[in-house]
């Protein structure tokens, strides 16, 4: 191996906890010095609330990449306190079920208030990231797009359905019940962030990390003309699955994926790349490894694909790259 | 005396410890059970910061009526953090140079989203009110406008004159230098908030407290046709100096009379009101506590105007209807 440029499509802690491993894996192996890492961050799970803009999937890449994440929780800042929030309770401002830690709130100000002054999301992560030293880690986020777009979990009513801002579904509801299926709003007018298709053309590899298929690394991929140009590009695609045992690690992957009718393995996740991936990395207790007639090629990892601290995710950060030099076309 | 309707014209810190008073000697009198306090509240310190709308002279009012201010410094929250502003530095957002604590972010985000949703000031400030209990205790609370009115200290420069928002002057530059005139962008558009007048000339007692009467009941009184009605009201309206000893007891309200050519006296101040003024209370060391061919009612107070106790406040208070009582006219 030698310097590379890896791009990364990442939604929330999955995506961030694989990127640190990713990290230190680079900063561990002296052929990889000088590799630049490009993190393209979902903005479908995006909300405003109280008049802020709020970003969870690239304040968790901000936070974790930082050494401010909560590492219990995965999401939010570490040393968190409540106290605006309780206050808004006190006031009856709604909604009350999405918390916003002190300096969680902090960020979604310095954010909005930049949006405010004319910066695109773009300029606005950019400074964002700079306060966590991205840069100087060789790190560089970028949201997929600049044009605001949320996903909405359509729930069958008696009547009709009705659509329910993904974080509503998520978080308020559980991500109970499974949705008839997901839509994105404003995905019609959406383009790729700048650098977004020139970090994926330009990349020695795409990476896929073990993020969620449907509302993450599906909605990063529905943006128009993203998923053509990592089918497009000529590095190799590789993914690593989302599938501990046949289970997801965390979050509600399998409702997503129930939702549009895919089965919950490695294989049926992995179909729903079949255009674009060269590369599948699976748990060793995968139960169903591999799809047949698939044209990427299928490797278990040695130990479990359990990002449980920072060697591990590194491990498997370093698997990755492997199989990508493997299967390189 | 008996029930009676108290309206007042209030500040921030001095008004807002003279209605506590006030309220305070209501509920240890007899005579004025039942009798209902309208404040109205100067807007012209209001200022939006990071997206937030604050309205500093409001806050206090809240805060001190409602038992939750800090009782040190007079405005801002009791037990107050700084997590979120501190973030607000680290992302080198501006500006630093006024303070916002945890919990009062909690009131102006509250405040912003009703307003960002439709509501009027006087309907935010309405909601707000119900928190700290102010219905409850007979008061009520009312912008002097819901129009925003921002009042900038105009500084002569080097080669042209300047004008800066009122808060960073007093802020940041320490109410220096002293202005050659002060400005309210927004007041030839404003007019009095819903039940403003009404409650001027509904009232059986006007009471113009110790706020600083240049940019508190200046602003006030110069909302387009406030000081109309407080000159034409059937009831007495009454004063208290703000000065102690000759000398303001906080805040730079002697640099605000030097700005506008009036000397630092009682005597000064009250000719601010001479049109309107029927009664004017006075501290007992006041060195002129009369000016020549005065209209209205000069009288000392008992003790020093101080309001360094709820006890002593109650008692300006006491005075002060009193000496409405003695002047009615």
């Amino acid at each position: 191996m030698a310097t590379m440029r890896i791009t990364v499509l990442s939604g929330g802690v999955g995506g961030a906890r694989f990127v640190r491993g990713l990290l230190h894996h680079r900063d561990r192996t002296d052929e990889l010095a000088g590799s630049e890492i490009t993190v393209i961050g979902n903005t479908g799970d995006d909300i405003t609330l109280y008049g802020l803009r709020v970003c969870p999937d690239l304040d968790t890449l901000l936070y974790t990449l930082g050494e401010g994440a909560d590492e219990e929780r995965g999401w939010g800042r570490a040393q968190e306190s409540h106290a605006v929030q309780a206050e808004l309770a006190a006031y009856g401002v709604q909604p009350q079920w999405f918390t916003l830690g002190d300096k969680d709130i902090g960020t979604h100000l310095a954010r909005t208030t930049w949006l405010g002054q004319g910066a695109s999301l773009s300029q606005a992560t950019d400074r964002l990231a700079q306060r966590w030293g991205l840069p100087a880690k060789g790190v560089r986020l970028l949201p997929m797009s600049d044009v605001p777009v949320e996903t909405h979990a359509v729930l069958d009513g008696e009547e009709a359905q009705e659509a329910v801002h993904f974080q509503q579904w998520w978080v308020q509801m559980g991500a109970r019940p499974t949705p008839a299926r997901f839509v994105v709003a404003g995905m019609d007018r959406a383009t790729p962030a700048p650098g977004v298709l020139e970090a994926i053309r330009g990349a020695d590899v795409v990476v896929l990390p073990p993020s969620n298929p449907v509302v993450s690394l599906g909605i990063i991929l529905s943006v128009p003309g993203l998923r053509d140009a990592v089918r497009g590009c000529a590095a190799p695609v590789v993914g690593v699955s989302p599938l501990v045992g046949g289970r997801p690690v965390r979050g509600h992957a399998d409702v997503c994926l129930e939702a549009i009718g895919v089965e919950v393995s490695s294989a049926g996740i992995a179909g729903l790349y079949r255009d674009l991936l060269d590369g599948w990395l699976v748990d060793p207790q995968d139960p169903r490894p591999s799809a047949p007639g698939s044209r990427w090629t299928t490797r278990a990892h040695s130990s479990p694909l359990l990002m449980s601290d920072l060697e591990a995710s590194a491990d498997i950060a370093a698997e990755t790259l492997r199989l990508a030099q493997d299967v390189r076309r």
